[in-house]
């Protein structure tokens, strides 16, 4: 109840601070039988690592996971999985300016105001550093959403106000080819290219940015999601809100269903069990309808930045800050891959709470 | 497990159909020795009640509500707190011709999917009618959260397309009085005169209409909210887009904080702990900061609609539909005390978390 | 997350006092299109009805359960069930005098300690009324039970010091119609008569007796029960000793099994999948071996006796207390379908947490 | 879900194998800013490690713990606590011939069916091994009830029959002295005498004793425990009934207490709060009373022998089974810090669960 963990049936708990010894997680409900080592983990580590554009962290962590428990022989056994992730690179002197001064955006306040106590070194526990272990766990309930048919894809659909070409960022057609394809992963080229200059321009700007990313789920079986509360667009909502830099989650036609009517928002039912259109995102009354689930989450700049900011020390007295350290530029790319990993988690965890379901 | 519970140590559990023999819901962790009254409650079930407006649904139900446990002597007790509210003027035969055709842009179809079986009367369990329950238990709520100072109030931001005046819908001005002078709970009195012509006319064509709530929290003090899943915005967004009909939430600047740079989107801090902006909503890395929480929720218009649609009957055959029933033409305004209620959960859920937390 | 609550996937939280205006319970996770009437549970609650013997509570309630939701046309929908048993009889003036006295072996005190406040009349929340809730939600779970092939029954091992013939007592061999043939529930008609003897002169003396129920559970497949900590004795243990009347649990050999030496104790294993003895108990490192169950509850004699006993009233001053009201003389019979509807829930909850394992 | 956690507030999720890389767990909702070391819970891991007594399994662990996260500059900070102990003497290859066969008491045969895998190189996750992660979060849980002024002392009441005189091993005066005097942590220096010498003959006859384990917790303040289900003895039976040896739980006069009347069982209560005598065993209707709370575990004898037993192999065919490896021959005395592990957790969590309670 410490609010680090997330799922039912399919439970993940995380751990770890930034410059900690390590992060990650133990991950309980996990099936029997299951295929899985690390290398399966591995490549979606390396998705996320920091490091490989000029515009992400120059923090060089192999990121490395090793499985502790949970599995024999290569295959899941049914008990809990425990994921280990050291942390090599925690070059946590460089943070020391932060140990009195609150970052403006960032966790520093509310921390010490919740705790009376704050890890200041490289952000602690609110460090996007914690997200690791959350790809982590996704690669594994990836096994389970992939044997159940099912395929996540997210993308990058906005980024420092340049929006992919809609007809190239359609979701019903964006192809993982034409995600993979750039390191901003956007299905629109062109687009990637201008991000890439507006990133440049903000990194020598000592500023950041911001971007909406959208996510795709194919293959998913109707039926899914728990009425009342727990509704499979509740879940998505609180797992992609509960990433760090989201500051908004909308599904299907989201914010743009308000403006409409409702002969216009509804989407028709085409024999035997088609819909006409997708303006519910693939999901009413919370459960899925068996077309494509749509998210987007919109994600603010990045909070640390080198362009001086107004601030407080702990002690309540005014203050100049200047973060140096190593940051990203913008969330985008490296949280796409954290996107898609909690989505696969809320999947994972409503197949088996639908198998206690159904007769 | 069921899906139909909400908070950890505040915990509400709803139950009940549209038409079904009473609706309700039990309150595990009220804290003891709170006033509360059978009247207490009943005011706020009289704001969401339905024939209120022309706008709404016709049906007429007094929804008295009984305390049956765990007040004594007109204090709470400590141990579960059920609240009950009969059905009384539910015209199931209305419904009769709903029994073997889906509605579009309703749970009929993903019910029988998940289920197989559906109480197709009044759209049963995923009725607006649920949400009696959800106010009921928001009242006991708002007992805790008023004691800690906080007050939340929601109001119409836009309907139909229509958008209240921003400096009259500002979040950080905004009167109760503003808010409950009209029967739209929208802070411009113009506005909501345009909103009631809009809803005229969409009844008259038979068509519904949309809208966005938004909503602020005063007096919430730092430290609320839980790392790193369980953050306070993530457990607003879930329990939002719980609510039947929203589709998407956005806290503070939202969407739009995903066009800024990172010197604009970042709320600079000053002495002695203020926050010079609000583009965070009051919640910095899921943890209140002190300042006001802003959210806002994206409404679809109502689904059920006399417009003749294209749907499917349970056996896969193409079938047109036009909804009779007693429906509201908008869920706004009666989503308004709806949101309200879920905020306030939410936040008794927290404010007595984080004394756990506490030394 | 107030205690009240038992059970992962098929979860019953009780609510309701002894003397308020009802008892009931909300289950949640109970898998759809099961045949559910309230005749159903009735026959279930008539078992546990008080006035049933002279040596049983005079207080005369019909027990009426009524289902307000979750079941429609006969059957369940898979959403939250809501049982209501109204309290007709509650003689709460006869109470008046235990307001401000605490009753020795009750929990009169600590409910003060605890919450500051307390309904003291008839016991309130820590009265044996509530299990009225927990016999109805049992008989629920029972139709998932019988439906995978599992029957539980319990009976009367001991009562004031007689022990049954452990011929006729044995868990092999005991049947349902030697349980019912008396009103004490026990196999062995001599030992019974001889009980109801012992009830008599107690209850002349002003004075009260406990005993020892086993239960048996038979039907039950390997594989129910989840390591490390949900072992299925650990929950079996749980759901007994929260029973107010129980002291003591034991399994198998249970207290005997400390004596023994492994090769004694341990039970040898025959082909093809057979255990010679059963000093286990039906489990396995806390997972069902597909032999029976079997359970012992140490019940203590019922707290409230005429005999004046030494107390001290809510102000710390010595007091002497002999309790009128209307009480039972032994907490057996009464207490049997009590243990039979614990051990019934935590089956129908293991099994659906099992169908989440199973490939 | 996965069965491998306990704890609500206080939560502790274990997870490893017997002869995985390593066993540990992670503590959810450890306030922050309590001193913590890993020299603080080495202490803890050092009284259970194995190899220390002749009858005791000769494999060498150092159970050396690394905190890996939830700890800034010596103090906890409120976030997930990540206890490591790395395996390192896992003779793996001894258990070869145990892959195709099951041991009589085992966990074996349960674990295959309820899987349909299982890890069998000692024990996997049914091993007692997995205790040791239970004793380094008891360590964590005794800061905190220490803090509160609570102690927990387990002592060995009996063994291979042998009793503890009832004088030396009386709950109300039995010392920390007199316990850790001897190795098998019996208040009764005689009778450990004779238990060592039973321990010896057993051992000679590849046989195996059982034993009974008395808890005693002392200055546990009124009002913990939460009717109805998750009363304090419940909590507590389910937590010693998880223990893989334990086939029994009492409290307080426990099983005796079904043969006495109601006038002998209740403790009568003096000025200005004290009770005469402790047959409650320190809990009323679930809550504490303020008396100190006293427990018995039965623990069957370890369940790997040498002795030749009779059992099948995994294609159901017979087999004869002589168990070799490393094992203790009584789970006494190394389940006597664990007993106290258990009993520490649970009352950490209730704590922390009446404070959400408390005003």
């Amino acid at each position: 109840m410490s609010g680090s963990s997330m799922g039912v049936l399919f439970k993940v708990t995380t751990w770890g601070e930034s410059h900690g010894a390590a992060n990650g997680c133990v991950i309980e409900g996990c099936p029997p039988l299951i295929d899985l080592s690390e290398a399966d983990i591995q490549t979606a580590l390396d998705r996320r690592k920091p490091g490989q554009t000029a515009f992400a962290s120059p923090r060089r962590e192999p990121d490395t996971v090793e499985i502790l428990s949970g599995v024999f022989e290569g295959k899941t056994t049914g008990t809990p999985i425990l994921l280990l992730i050291r942390n090599r690179d925690a070059a946590s002197s460089a943070y020391d300016n932060l140990r009195d001064v609150f970052r403006p955006g960032h966790g520093d306040f509310t921390y010490l105001k919740k705790y009376g106590i704050r890890d200041h070194r490289g952000g602690g526990r609110a460090s996007g550093r914690e997200t690791v272990s959350r790809v982590a766990a996704g690669a594994v309930a990836e096994k389970i959403t992939h044997a159940a048919g099912i395929s996540v894809l997210a993308y990058t659909k906005m980024l420092g106000g340049i929006y992919a070409d809609p007809v190239l960022c359609d979701p019903d057609t964006v192809s993982v080819k034409q995600v993979v394809e750039n390191r901003l992963y956007c299905p629109d080229p062109d687009a990637a290219r201008h991000m890439e200059q507006a990133l440049e321009e903000a990194k020598a700007a000592g500023d950041s940015l911001g971007g909406i990313v959208e996510i795709v789920v194919r293959g998913c079986p109707p039926g899914l999601g728990e009425p009342v509360f727990d509704k499979m667009d509740a879940d998505l909502a609180k797992a992609l809100m509960g990433i760090g830099a989201v500051k908004g989650v909308e599904i299907g036609a989201g914010f743009a269903a308000a403006g409409m009517k409702g002969f216009e928002a509804n989407d028709p039912i085409l024999p035997p069990a088609r819909f006409f259109s997708n303006h519910a995102g693939g999901i009413l009354a919370g459960i899925t309808n068996g077309a494509d689930i749509i998210l987007r989450a919109a994600c603010k700049p990045i909070s640390s930045i080198e362009k001086e900011q107004q601030t407080i020390d702990i002690h309540g007295a005014p203050a100049k800050l200047s973060v140096k350290g190593r940051h990203d530029v913008s969330v985008i790319p490296r949280i796409i891959p954290v996107c898609e990993a909690m989505v696969q988690i809320v999947l994972a965890d409503h197949l088996l709470r639908q198998k206690a379901v159904a007769g």
